[in-house]
């Protein structure tokens, strides 16, 4: 398995683009995707649990029903979400307006959409730019990059990954993107993603794999515990790679789940690490859980904290919170079982055994804390053997900043 | 029902203090308190539901077994929690050395910590202080107020009251105070609170209007989503009143009942407002949900909102937020049904209606939402006639300075 260039257009016959429609105020940035397969997909989604779900999401979960796409269309700068019949309307409009111009059936368009809740999208600058986004599909690296930009809001670093490995000895491919910095606290399902492979399989075993890499990667992310609206997460595989269709639960099918599942979990740590005002990516490990549920609760409960957050920013040593967010998370487990250790480039540093204090250098804490990257090191004892990891960020200024006046 | 002075001392048989023991650095501020009734009083507690326990949760839950109580001693600046059986142990010689100044059985002592978790609580510091301490209680406001400073921390303004009310024609008193600005998310305890009463009352019926009232205040507060490890609602009734006494779900309980849920609601607003780096008390109020826990889990999930605090602080109308909030809280409602507006006193603005936008002025809402008090009015339609209140605040800059370096 190696990583690879190209994005969404590494797999073969998918082209994608972006152009800047008008949604967004300033043309400073693109705010209209296209993502396209040459031939239909076979395509599964996770969505919001959100109880309100924005018209994208509604008409993407109606069209994806029968398990098959051939393209995405996704626009930033608006949710249409609290958006009524009017909301369902323009993004059905969104589905046709693609599907008229690639000359496919709207049916196979999925749509997604993400910016301010509760502002009615104006959806003839879509309509009026199809031409133009048509034009520029490209099934290139600018492609990929075009319309990875065109579906970024308050995101500052692109979140992209392509991977190849191999499949019957034939070369397959995964790529994605990923999009979201606020309102992040995935709930089994997550922010925008879209992945694409010209991988070869059936609709059960994409759903599968998809679900899978899902729980282990953007559902044990958190930003600010927030669920979207909007969340949501496709993938498009179009089976141009030429290996065995994998049909069930094989070494193949093992392969390409690994490969799902490190491309979502290196999105995960993209947008964790980008969390709005983020200085630092966090992230925390429990090992020795009676079961993964319980790692992962208990895992996600200490990134989740405000307090840990708010630590993390000071580079303060305050394990005393962990535990607390451990204690709250609902999980099982015995408080004086619990061993925690700081970890980052600048080294390691042991702060609670058994529970309770330990003696340790606060010099050298301050220093292992102070570094982009830090790890929350949780050890339980006789209890199990199981393991998560959870990623967040820290909490600070500017997280309050951004989300104070995110309309203006 | 009237308010009146003396706090913790209106009624009657109550004396407390507070001393500086050196349990906090500077002795800028007292950090030990004693709180005595002069008989024998019924007593209820709630406690945190933290699966970490402070030793002070665990030894005053062990001393109210039985419902009886006679004393409270609490220090700040050290929450005694994750501190193991030293911990333990210094609890219980918090309460041998108050139980022993006092010439009382240390079973009827509750002991109350609050302060930096895992840190050993030196508890030879409160030994030494207990005859400075018995020597200034007094039955008056100073004994009450002196009690009161010592158990806050980052707490900015003091919460406190007293009422007072009729049973059988005699004059019932309840004095209270509270403790709390960070570390704030109740779950069916709260923060330190300790209420005294001169009502005669069973412990049964004590302890189901305690339930009552902290469901309905302490409870529907959130400052950071954080459940403490040290939360603990305590009430002494020593019957001095002599009303007859309440046995039974009768006028008079119910009268009683109000009262606390009066000065309950009081004191978490009061907590709410001094949320740490809190510049609003967001308050949010559902009706018309199908049932009270149902609006109570819409409201709370409103007030908890990071995305909805940030906004608060800001003062921007995004009430997209609010729905979103909504949501993800997991209760039953249906998104098109819902009417939102904000109220203040500045004025009040409708900005959401059957799930959508309406048309409303921005510069309204902006002077809405730039008061200190701010209310969040949910209607729900055609569901039910249940409501709930929540009390909250904005998320600040200094929220995150303040958790950034706690322990320094």
């Amino acid at each position: 398995m190696k990583q690879i260039q190209g994005g969404l257009c590494a797999p073969q016959g998918f082209r994608a683009g972006g152009v800047w429609c008008g949604i967004r105020k300033k043309n400073d940035k693109r705010d209209l995707a296209l993502i396209v397969s040459d031939t239909v997909c076979t395509a599964s989604g996770m969505y919001t649990t959100n109880k309100v779900k924005a018209a994208s999401v509604l008409v993407t979960q109606e069209h994806l029903m029968k398990g098959q796409c051939q393209a995405i269309i996704c626009n930033s700068g608006n949710a249409n979400a609290c958006t009524g019949e009017a909301g369902l309307d323009a993004a059905r409009r969104m589905a046709r307006a693609a599907g008229s111009a690639l000359g496919i059936d709207p049916a196979l368009v999925a749509v997604g959409s993400t910016g301010v809740i509760g502002v009615p999208l104006p959806v003839e600058k879509v309509e009026k730019a199809m031409p133009e986004l048509l034009f520029v599909l490209s099934a290139d690296y600018p492609g990929h990059s075009a319309a990875l930009e065109a579906i970024m809001t308050t995101d500052t670093r692109k979140k992209e990954i392509a991977l190849e490995f191999e499949l019957d000895g034939k070369p397959v491919r995964i790529g994605a993107v990923a999009k979201g910095a606020g309102m992040i606290h995935p709930n089994m399902a997550t922010m925008l993603s879209f992945i694409t492979t010209d991988a070869a399989i059936a609709p059960a075993m994409l759903d599968s794999a998809l679900r899978l890499a899902v729980r282990r990667s953007f559902n044990r992310v958190t930003v600010d515990g927030d669920t979207s609206t909007n969340d949501m997460v496709l993938i498009l595989a179009n089976g141009k790679a030429g290996n065995t269709p994998i049909e069930k639960d094989s070494a193949n099918f093992q392969r390409f789940s690994a490969a799902l599942e490190q491309v979502s979990i290196n999105l995960a740590r993209a947008i964790a690490r980008d969390g709005e005002g983020a200085t630092r990516l966090v992230t925390c490990t429990v090992k020795g859980a009676k079961d993964e549920e319980c790692a992962e609760i208990l895992a996600k409960s200490v990134v989740g904290s405000s307090l840990v957050k708010a630590a993390c920013f000071g580079a303060d040593a305050n394990w005393g919170r962990i535990l607390c967010a451990m204690g709250y998370s609902g999980a099982d487990f015995e408080p004086d079982t619990v061993s925690v250790r700081f970890r980052s480039t600048a080294g390691e540093v042991a702060v609670c055994k058994g529970g309770a204090s330990i003696p340790f250098s606060e010099e050298l804490a301050k220093r292992v804390l102070s570094q982009e990257e830090i790890e929350i090191l949780i050890d339980i004892i006789n209890s199990g053997t199981s393991s998560a990891t959870c990623w967040g960020c820290d909490l600070t200024y500017d997280y309050v900043k951004i989300n104070g006046d995110y309309r203006s």
